[in-house]
């Protein structure tokens, strides 16, 4: 059967989503990794950098190297990045060519348009041709075009927290695409594994603070896709904070309802509309879970896996609809969700590795 | 200069708030804690019970009483209230009777209308008569008021960093009295010393989580105070959340303009109304902190302080405005508060015993 | 196949070791998990009580019942008891009696001698005549034993970090038996999932403190099997420590050896005799990692694995040996190590369910 | 009063030691800080840089500097080195030759021998003659000695939790000075407040190991004034460990008793000698806490204050006296204890500024 493993590499696999990859690839029944990259560690094995794998035994044999396309395009026949922003068409362009199937977990190629690009991430995208070509990795919305799609811009942690739970609201046209906020808070694993000081224990430790307001770069995205959901431009105000813990993202959104109720009758009938709406979406989506009763998100339920948990309330005295989400944010706010890209694109069952 | 200084009393001196009053006060240069009471640990000394005051002499050799008012009258010229909700009238009465004055840390005497207190607490308020005559313990607020007052109702966390940085612009007629929405990330000390599952480390570390959602009891105080500042019913969204933090209190308001901006000189014009409002209100206020440039708020800047940090920003993309606050739940949330109010009511300067 | 998967049940489903049990059952290769118990949770699913597996689809559909030996009977063929101190005779006499295989995760069997369980434990035993018959769970040791084994009494986190270190040494007569120190560092969830002050987030946080000294309960079977090891009795120094973390166990052990070392060429000798010991003891093992070269054992890198981290080192100042270990407390330290002991019961794989 | 104050100044205020005597000397009632140095923030004010201090009025003002010697000189009668290891002499020279007290909280001058200090530190000492002049700045044992000092070296946080709970047991003769092991956990704030990625938030925690062993540089003064207590040359065991918390430490030492008990009744007389004897060293000082009855230290008591809590336990079973003791790293273990050599040195009271 070992023939039949899908040859996978990674290329930046020294930071935390890199390292998130390694954890899932490794004992993926499916898939072998054949090749990992990382400038800093080349040479040494995954047991070495990464002591939590050493008992693995493929982690004791591969050895990082430099990051080379055409070594890549021979070793794996789909290369996952997992690098900085703006440097993976450097990487996409080559092993395209060469015929590898690209997952990049960067936003470089997540945008549409090289102008929205330009506008967010402040200079030129360097592969503007790629743009329409890439497929956006939410498998949950756009399953069947990533099983054909040989460039894959996986999402990242907070789109993915905001637009599940949202698209399916405005695609069903139950909530205004106007007036919609979203507010965030992330574990500090978000920040990756950069030596930065304000990423210290110390200086995270005790301490909850907003960052990055009033124009976050993945607004780009986020919007890009509200705005097909609803079938009209979407612009949402977002505020992500930081909080005291290694991983999770907790999202609470405020939605207007595009039918306000007046009574608890109408309210009534609203509320079985909503959850019509979400067992419809995702009611058998084996990665969501549609939290029912008393139920809320909370971010320990779900870390380590590539679960995202939503709930929702009814808000009789402000007419509200509050939708929170719970979500890890290495796994299905990045390296899991890639893996679930990968196994649709590979013809393996999605769930591969995954549960 | 010892027969000067005010003889103060804690009902309920054992939970989080209490220890923060005993901190304050053991260390006051214008008080003298006379009396603590608490039927858990009454007998045993203040030293004994919170070892981090074990070197104070006064720690030393005061001990935990069991709560009788009769007693307190003669031991204490003014009294805290550091009990869990419902049962500070049961003390309150007693005492105000006797000519002590009250500050009472509790929402029992927040609310004016004994109908919202019914509505929100679900049962009859057991002393509504003395509701009018409690006046509001925000000192920035009503501070004229606080200085006569024999009954304060002391603000809690959520209320203060919320009302603070909402009252001015709401009373400058600023922002719209509809619409406003309040998300709120609390400390693990907000829920108390309950021996309860959920507060456990193992359950709160690595956990963020909403609770209380839609309709959270300190809403009725809230809105109250809204009201009256914008001088029209004022209804919010308030979401609470826990964080794996002991203390601190960050609030994120959304908020919308009453004349919206159409351009970059309007948004300038309005940027500097904004800023002339805060200056108004709190450029003067010892514990009241505008941030400037590129300040954000972070909890870890005002744990163990009585200061709240505000700074907001106008979003150009959305029209709205967002202000953020950071404040210590157990201190400008609670019982700094409580002791600033205590300062202006005893006619020593405001800021004794907090800086 | 599904008729040759293993019938396992869970008694005390409900606390930190029986729902880490749960996490490894439910995704091992060879066992159905067939019946969970717990009073408190009795007719509630496990997805319903354990969020974090709610999409598991055997999760969905277990309820937890009420223990009721002869039912368990019939529903497995080896039952986990994770069952507070001194109950688990009520539940293996009986299961025993039926022929089910018992494997108990207290320490209500594992010393051998009903004396010194009445001298650590305060009480008679109360089925002192399984004492002899039970196998110490230790699979490293005791793989033999647990293969033919009907009462397994698995070792909990503090036994498993020091023995396996030091058991080795023992044997190979490289240490002296006496004068043994182990120093250990815990996370909270050691303490189970008691709804007590001590273990709420913020007495725990920003806190490290000693505790249980200097005669903890587990020595009675530590020192046991030291002395087995030894071939003479053992008396040794245990201090544990609470630390901010919900997981981990680190220990670090002071040891004097037998023949000390003179200079830097006698060191030379004893650190191969040393190497080879461990090497020989566990170089095969799948779940114990001797560290090389500089590196040190590190909670963080076997959290969520049944894998304890070892390293050594000869100090030539002090002629001492110092050992660290470092295992996840719930995994190897405990239902881990116990899912290993069925895994060889079984016939199963070792490592089977465990990587 | 103002024309009374002492002038300060610290030279390396933005490390967590500075950031903490800044801290201490803000609200000091006979100090004013009248310079603060630090290359990176030269020009910036206090309040700026340490955000949690804005709200004092000097903090508004006073502005980082360039660190210069000639004109700390003229600015301040005493000066703080909070530098890294390695350059306070550059500082102390000149500093001490213009007639200005140094108080360095750095490990440069806690050596007395030049050939001791190249051992541990790799490299020759830079002013060796400075090193006899220098006065180890406990102020518990040194206390004659400080108030004259021109030149102090402030222990840090490991030395001060090892040399306060030992010193009185070895001048006593209580306990041998061979064999002893002391066993620290630390936290991460003890690091600086570099930017490195072992200190990153997720890199801590979960997190606890062991690191610098068996040879850690403090080692040197340690041994020193143990060998000078007990009149004897002393080497010791010492194993520091990183835990994820900011602040404290928490040290459990091993120590063997002289003449060992052999029974109760020896034991019941030995508890009364050693209780004797810390009451002796410590009865009457005001940071230092002897624990009573049940009572363990525990670090969250003792975090932000100048208290070093000390217990202790005889252990019949293995005939060792186990003691543990708790402070707060940058107070006691640093910043605090180097204000308590400065009160004593100025003549001020010597609980000034830290009660």
């Amino acid at each position: 059967m070992k023939s039949q493993l899908k040859k996978i590499a990674i290329v930046g696999a020294s930071g935390y989503s890199g390292e998130e990859l390694v954890r899932l690839l490794l004992s993926h029944p499916h898939a072998e990794l054949t090749a990992v990259t990382s400038r800093q560690y080349a040479g040494q094995t995954l047991a070495r950098v990464f002591p939590r794998f050493a008992s693995h035994p493929r982690a004791k044999e591969l050895r990082f190297s430099e990051p080379k396309p055409e070594l890549l395009a021979k070793q794996a026949g789909l290369v996952f990045l997992a690098l900085p922003h703006g440097v993976a068409a450097e990487y996409a362009v080559p092993l395209l060519r060469a015929g590898v199937t690209v997952i990049d977990l960067s936003a470089d190629f997540r945008v549409k348009s090289a102008a929205v690009y330009r506008e967010f991430y402040g200079h030129d995208h360097p592969a503007p041709e790629l743009l329409a070509k890439a497929v956006y990795g939410l498998p949950e919305i756009y399953r069947a075009e990533i099983r054909k799609a040989s460039l894959i811009a996986s999402p990242g942690c907070y789109p993915t927290s905001i637009l599940l739970p949202t698209i399916p609201l405005l695609k069903a046209g139950l909530v205004r695409p106007a007036g919609i906020i979203a507010d965030s808070l992330s574990g500090v694993s978000g920040a990756g594994r950069k030596a930065e000081r304000e990423y210290l224990f110390v200086e995270c430790n005790e301490s909850a603070r907003p960052y990055g307001i009033p124009k976050h770069r993945h607004l780009s995205e986020i919007e890009q896709e509200l705005s097909f959901a609803a079938g009209t431009p979407v612009i949402i105000q977002f505020t992500p904070h930081l909080i005291p813990a290694s991983r999770g993202i907790l999202t609470t959104l405020y939605l207007d309802l595009k039918k306000p109720f007046a009574n608890a009758a109408e309210m009534f009938v609203l509320t079985g509309q909503i959850s019509e709406c979400y067992q419809k979406a995702y009611g058998r989506e084996p990665f969501v879970r549609l939290l029912e009763g008393k139920e809320l998100p909370d971010t320990k339920n779900v870390v380590g896996t590539n679960v995202i948990e939503i709930a929702w309330r009814l808000d009789p005295r402000t007419g509200r609809l509050i939708v929170m989400s719970a979500e890890d944010n290495l796994t299905k706010g990045a390296s899991g969700q890639a893996v679930q890209s990968m196994n649709l694109r590979c013809g393996i069952p999605e769930t591969a590795g995954l549960v």
